[in-house]
């Protein structure tokens, strides 16, 4: 295998064209550890410098997603759905979403990842309620969604393993802010997860990984024409994440706010961009009144039904839906602001250093979260505040801590003398 | 280290401009392991694809050069000099040329390679002497050209560990043919080896890595500006390779050839050429007189004494000096000119192949080589040749083996009705 593996680092190195039986060798080569990390780290620099097309990128996607075990959704109700988000502070989507999605009817199975930095993770978020299991076998998984509609796990690494060996090395060689890497890595899990129709939320602004609108597009525009060359119905949303997402970014706060959501007792951003995602996939598996059906499963109560039941199946102790009175943190304190005027700017980036440096974020890859700890924030930009008002509250575990990222979050606030519009949670 | 590694693969993935210190700590860090192959793999990709300023080669080389041991010959006779070849067919002029500087007063200490492919090695065909040793120690070497002026030594793995490191992967992640890469891979070991003046021997043509003109004048152009700029003084030629070099091709073979012109009994390009660098070094050194210097030490029989000495003083049997028999094939078989005419061609490629399949060159690393077999050459472009004349001896283990060789020979010569002009050995 070794000659052949030499040519494909010449082809891509060349800038020339890899067939899909290529990019099947390099695939399952990375998976089976039978390509030495070093050829593939000078397959992924050539790849960096000289980027895969579109069909090649499709092609890298297959081949991934074919790497390994598959999910086999056969014998489930169509359609089967799944959605990811690039990654923000505050983004509890999925917890809102996939019962949301499963209430209307869909088969939704998703795998998710734990955060790392600013950006949380959905698994850390899940594990913040006392008994919750994200470690489902791939059986389980099947089994759970036949009886549910709604299964999550955590990155299983017999699905996908190619992309679990090619993005440990990208991390490690300057090689991670790739598009067709991105996009590959994202719907080679999707595919390998049984997965037809995907929605993805492209995150763009200071507390996401593409900060800017046209990066956001490019990505989002990428993920579109790849995933629909690998066969996927694909839908995608840039949505803001220069704010933080809702009122909270910290794991057992997103959990409470998310219920609060899916209850009816919290309305906004959050929650718009929650109806806003499940009537896209709706519209795109073909209901005739998307709008109205997502509007009717939150109305109901089948959505939070669907919640408590998806939490049982897991393990997860339901009582989180009758109180927040779980996981608190031992110090609350609040941060008001120094003048009246509009909220200008809070910054998504220091709202989620702050999460990170209170213990509820990762450092490294190796870190141990607090899930109680977190910010809320109390205000968006474009509201109106008077001096002294609360716009932060820093839940901590000791008034040391909470006092340790005050500073850093009063800079990441700008209020200004004249009024500023809201602004929209969906750009694009 | 990890991050400033992982910097460091950053600048060079976009283009930007390493500093000396970031090259200390790359090639520290290949030559100790403390840079795993995977991160390095990473950075050769991206130099290939943004290649390294003529600056950043010369930093890197001399990083190099400094990644272990150096042969310090302070004490020695100046002026202390080294010569390179990028390797050909036949090209066994570090056995003539560094005993005939050596008799020009000159200290030469030099570390020299095995062959792989048509291209072969000093070390090969010095060890077909019975006895030479070619693993000298530092010490060793440095003894030896203090009492002799000439030492010569296989690769040592304590000088310039970081290009032996870099070589092996570069081997094994398609980045070999990049001109900084090569470049600063030559010079590196030529400063850990102690050198000031070095004589640089672009080999051109069918035979040799430079298959053109302007590839060899890059090569050579390259080899001059980044060794000025790392403090060697550096004369290059370029010489022809699209025949072979000599009358032979073959290890034992070879030995004798180079025997014979030491001693003046045979004279043609291949003597021409080791004149033509002896006497570019003479005058790269100051020699008022370079030719009539390096004339005399040939014509006096200096250089053949000091050869002697050399043999000697590194074990290796003097009896070669007296008389060929030794390491003689059991089978030699001559092919002969189909038709009458001029040669207009001998493809150095062809006959380097023919050596390689008679088992006197490596098909991979780890071959065995039978030091006895080659081909002789009796003709050479532009030579008038009689139908039935010899052009080839096969020199061979068996009659089968000398069988196997002879078509592919036969094509790599044509034979023209009209006169053809001999061809230059020194192109530029």
């Amino acid at each position: 295998m070794s000659v052949s593996i030499l040519d494909l680092i010449a082809v891509r190195r060349d800038g020339g064209v890899h067939s899909r039986s290529e990019l099947d060798r390099l695939a399952l080569g990375a998976a089976q550890g039978m390509v030495p990390d070093y050829q593939l780290a000078a397959w992924l620099m050539a790849a960096y410098l000289n980027p895969l097309s579109p069909q090649e990128t499709a092609d890298l996607t297959l081949a991934m997603a074919a790497s390994g075990e598959r999910l086999d959704l056969t014998g489930l109700p169509k359609p089967w759905v799944d959605k990811h988000s690039t990654g923000g502070v505050g983004d509890k989507t999925t917890l809102v979403l996939t019962p949301l999605l499963a209430a209307c009817g869909l088969t939704v199975v998703k795998m998710s990842g734990r955060g790392l930095g600013i950006t949380g993770g959905t698994i850390d978020k899940l594990e913040s309620v006392p008994g919750f299991r994200t470690n489902l076998s791939v059986e389980e998984m099947k089994d759970q969604a036949g009886r549910i509609g709604l299964a999550l796990t955590g990155q299983t690494p017999s699905l996908a393993p190619a992309d679990k060996a090619l993005y440990a090395l990208r991390d490690v060689t300057a090689t991670v802010p790739s598009l067709p890497l991105i996009v590959s890595s994202i719907l080679s899990k999707k595919i390998a997860g049984g997965a037809e129709t995907v929605v993805l939320d492209v995150k763009c602004g200071r507390g996401a990984f593409m900060e800017t609108l046209p990066a956001a597009e490019e990505l989002a525009g990428a993920l579109r024409s790849v995933g629909e060359l690998a066969g996927l119905t694909i839908r995608t949303a840039i949505t803001d994440m220069d704010q933080p997402l809702g009122r909270t970014a910290g794991n057992a706060l997103e959990v409470k706010e998310a219920i609060r959501v899916l209850a009816g007792k919290e309305s906004g951003r959050f929650g718009d961009l929650c109806v806003h995602l499940a009537t896209v996939v709706m519209e795109a598996v073909g209901e005739s009144d998307p709008r109205g059906k997502v509007n009717a499963a939150l109305s109901s109560g089948q959505a939070l039904a669907k919640a408590k039941e998806w939490f049982a199946a897991q393990g997860g102790d339901i009582q989180v839906f009758e109180s927040e009175n779980w996981q608190v943190a031992p110090v609350q304190i609040t941060l008001a602001a120094d003048h009246s005027g509009w909220i200008e700017r809070i910054d998504a980036r220091a709202v989620g250093q702050a999460v990170v440096d209170l213990g509820g974020g990762r450092k490294t890859k190796d870190s141990i979260l607090n899930h109680s700890v977190g910010i809320e924030t109390q205000v968006e930009v474009g509201s109106q505040v008077e001096s002294g008002q609360p716009i932060f509250t820093i839940h901590a575990a000791t008034a040391g801590d909470a006092d340790s990222v005050r500073a850093s979050l009063q800079t990441g606030v700008r209020i200004s003398a004249s009024p500023i519009d809201k602004r929209p949670v969906i750009l694009a």
